[in-house]
């Protein structure tokens, strides 16, 4: 395997100019470079990345956690980057690199996590951690067939089935090819790079804001790269700008002591079940419009950068709604690109009494919801969650926080019990940074003629905030797994086009043009 | 044991004048009898009482059912009655008695069950099949104690313990008591009486219609008395003259065809779990007060008579909202009894998504509410069930009565599915024809100084209208157990006083007045 050694580069590049890295290549270039390295390599680089895939990743196996950390640390080091593995008592370790450019005049931070979801072997059609390749998507007909031999010709149709192929060991498998093929073509990094790899973020990374703080001088970045979910559900390659925020509550309206005959006291005893339709009802309007006093005050309206994304992403409207069975969606029918600019209230989950099979003629003791809000930019997760509790408030309920006992019940015709969660703000970047825009100049050499589609903002969260050194600090998320991987569940796989499609993206994004 | 002769009996009565039943006994001279009966009798009434209750009675031991069944025919064969046990493939028997009265004027039926509820042995104290006796509630700090012996004194404040003690084998060895202490005082009934002893009442009495209707002849009656359920909360004997009706659905409201990820399709994908908050919100008002149209049009006001008996209940109200931690009530604080006059809607479950533990930050595929209508006099329950449909399809919903092909929903934005469950009307009887108020004041003298509680209807259900030969057959329910019996529950008990007070009652009722 070709190695790629950061010392002789860089010695090249010190000499190539008093302290500048020389501007005589570009990310077109290190594109060229990534797809001559694959096509020669494509073999090995699948056989890296299968021994890879079956190291054991779950949460519930340290030792396994510790391995993958291990072998992406000596993966790494092995191409010259300074590697570290941080340690945390009863957390995974976290491995951290870096390449200094001497000359370099900015760092890029590259995130990406080698833990996965927890796997139910019984579900999979291999044992998730035996990489097996097929010829196609097996839902489509794709037949097994062995990894190729070196030189033999590879299909990008391909897949390779192994819990966390998609989610998120490909980012690795396509940063150490990147790698090699700007080594064997003598092309070097055009900025500082820090290698950040989490070990926990399926369980939402609840030591990272530790680790972050331990080492925050060796962090400072000038832009987060976040290496992680999927592209284009058609297909094509994406940047994201953005994710918004999370929090929730649970809510419970409370009924009699226990659970009442129906008959002999029902429309006399109040019934909880009704109560907590009632309120949730109230929230939000037939039209998906939430009704919450301040709902969508703090909200900072789309830029118009981001309306102008917004209007060039291809419409798969109709395509999802053909997809998932439905007529119509809400807030009039607005494209979802910008539903998902707005903060959402969801009804997860509404839990009371039985139903079906489990129903008994009774008033139910209590009933809950459970309700998760989604947050833009303006919006504080616990400012948030004062505006739902207003609302109960105003719906004439008294609101507690514990299970009440009988003298709170006696005081208070109306009461409910607000369990809220924690949560994060929504992150968005500007697409008109400098720096953003030659990472998005870097990601357009890498998808090639095809259009790169720049999303403002996932609609999920993940908690970027963390990276966050200032407010302004971009982070662009840059996705590379096929959106039908399967992410989360049994069979979950990585198309080989997405994987050829990364290195490109890396080699790019590591040989991008800084401006002067 | 005292044994009833009928035979000599009519053959005295025959004799006492031409073919007119003597009316110089009354329903008072029965309930001396019944006294003087079970000071003498009470260790032998329990112990016979126990032997019944040693009989499993579930519905999974169809055998033991059977012997149950056997077991009651030979005791009223034994006392004269003429006794059949009628049978029917795949149901439990039915027994069937009568006495005829040659100069009787008319005939009153008694039904009572003799099958029990399920029993989960663990969760009692003893087995639910050694009936078990206490010096007063286990809860209360009652200790165990032997039956009596034959003359020994019995406190009235004794309980005895198993399966079927209150609901419902306390009937029979009340009117087996009744019918000994008739004998011995040589009082014989003023009517023809008709046994009717269910054995699948706890499962809703599938076959009860086919019985009644393959014997139809032989249950012609003047008037049903039920012998089933408890006294008034109060411990006051009482008198109960109807039951509301039962009907019930399940209403499922579609979303996306498989669940979503809130944050990817949040305010773009319809939630059906708040779609379903909102559905069932628009049927009730923030009083209980249905919002159905026309869901109280055919509700027939409360008679005069009806609204007499409830102004002159005892009011426990209040102390039931301290017992439940409730601290108002629906319909602005109206009496409970007034409440139960009118029909009812009652949320029995939600279900949606999951809460709590089970919580994910998913849009549910789809949403259920299940409900259970309480109906009074004048409503049919498949038009209230259309009512409920129509008040759905008002809200923009396209109504299905199965599950949804993907071609149904991408045609109906507003999708629910009803099911329908079947039900019966209610039943009330008026208490001012004359066999009622010979009823009536018959157990006034089985109630003694204590005042008769005398209820228009029960808010539950029981399908009395298989019993209506016409529409105004009088059905009267005579209850006895003592209300805090754990009927259904573990550790079912009856506590002797209303034993007690369920002879004195027979007695009074198969010796009541008759008017000319």
């Amino acid at each position: 395997m070709l190695r790629f050694s950061v010392v002789p580069l860089l010695a090249i590049a010190c000499a190539g100019g008093a302290g500048s890295v020389p501007a005589a290549t570009g990310p077109e270039d290190a594109v060229r470079a990534a797809r001559a390295h694959r096509e020669r390599q494509g073999a090995t680089i699948l056989r890296d990345f299968a021994a890879m895939l079956a190291l054991p990743n779950t949460p519930d196996e340290p030792e396994g956690l510790v391995r993958n950390a291990e072998a992406l640390a000596e993966r790494f080091a092995a191409r010259g980057v300074a590697t570290e593995v941080w340690t945390q008592d009863g957390a995974p370790p976290v491995v951290y690199g870096r390449i200094d450019v001497p000359a370099a005049r900015r760092t890029i931070g590259i995130y990406a996590h080698y833990d996965g979801q927890p796997v139910d072997p019984a579900r999979w059609a291999h044992p998730p951690f035996e990489p097996t390749l097929y010829t196609g998507p097996r839902e489509a007909g794709g037949t097994r067939r062995a990894l190729p031999a070196p030189g033999e010709a590879i299909d990008p149709e391909w897949r390779i089935y192994a819990r966390s192929a998609g989610d998120d060991k490909a980012p690795f498998a396509a940063l150490l090819a990147a790698l090699d093929a700007l080594g064997a073509a003598g092309l070097e990094p055009t900025s500082n790079v820090v290698f950040l790899f989490d070990g926990e973020e399926e369980r939402g990374s609840p030591h990272l804001a530790t680790y972050l703080a331990r080492h925050r001088e060796r962090l400072r970045v000038d832009a987060w790269l976040f290496a992680d979910g999927p592209v284009h559900t058609s297909r094509r390659p994406q940047l994201v700008f953005g994710v918004r925020g999370v929090t929730g509550l649970e809510l419970t309206v409370y009924g009699p002591l226990r659970a009442l005959h129906s008959g002999h006291y029902g429309n006399w005893a109040p019934n909880p079940a009704l109560r907590l339709a009632q309120l949730v009802a109230s929230m939000v309007d037939g039209q998906g419009r939430v009704l919450i006093a301040g709902f969508y005050d703090t909200t900072r309206p789309p830029t118009p950068e981001e309306r102008a994304m917004i209007a060039r992403l291809p419409d798969d409207d109709a395509a999802l709604r053909e997809e998932l069975g439905l007529a119509a969606t809400e807030g009039q029918g607005a494209p979802r690109a910008e539903r998902l600019l707005l903060p959402a209230l969801n009804v997860r989950g509404l839990e009371a009494g039985g139903v079906g099979a489990q129903a008994t003629n009774a008033i139910p003791a209590q009933a809950t919801a459970s309700i998760d809000l989604r947050l833009v930019p303006g919006n504080d997760p616990a400012a948030m969650l004062d505006l739902v509790e207003r609302h109960v408030r105003a719906q004439g309920y008294h609101v507690i926080d514990h299970e009440p006992d009988r003298a709170t019940r006696l005081a208070h015709p109306r009461l409910a019990r607000i369990e809220r969660e924690g949560g994060y703000p929504a992150v968005r970047t500007s697409p008109a940074a400098p720096v953003v825009r030659e990472i998005i100049a870097a990601a357009e050499a890498a998808a090639g003629p095809e259009p790169l589609a720049l999303v403002p903002s996932l609609g999920g969260s993940l908690p970027l905030q963390l990276f966050l050194n200032t407010p302004d600090r971009p982070i662009v998320i840059v996705p590379l797994a096929n959106h039908d991987d399967n992410q989360h569940a049994a069979d979950e796989n990585l198309r080989l086009a997405n994987l050829w499609y990364g290195i490109d993206l890396f080699a790019a994004l590591l040989h991008m043009s800084v401006a002067p």
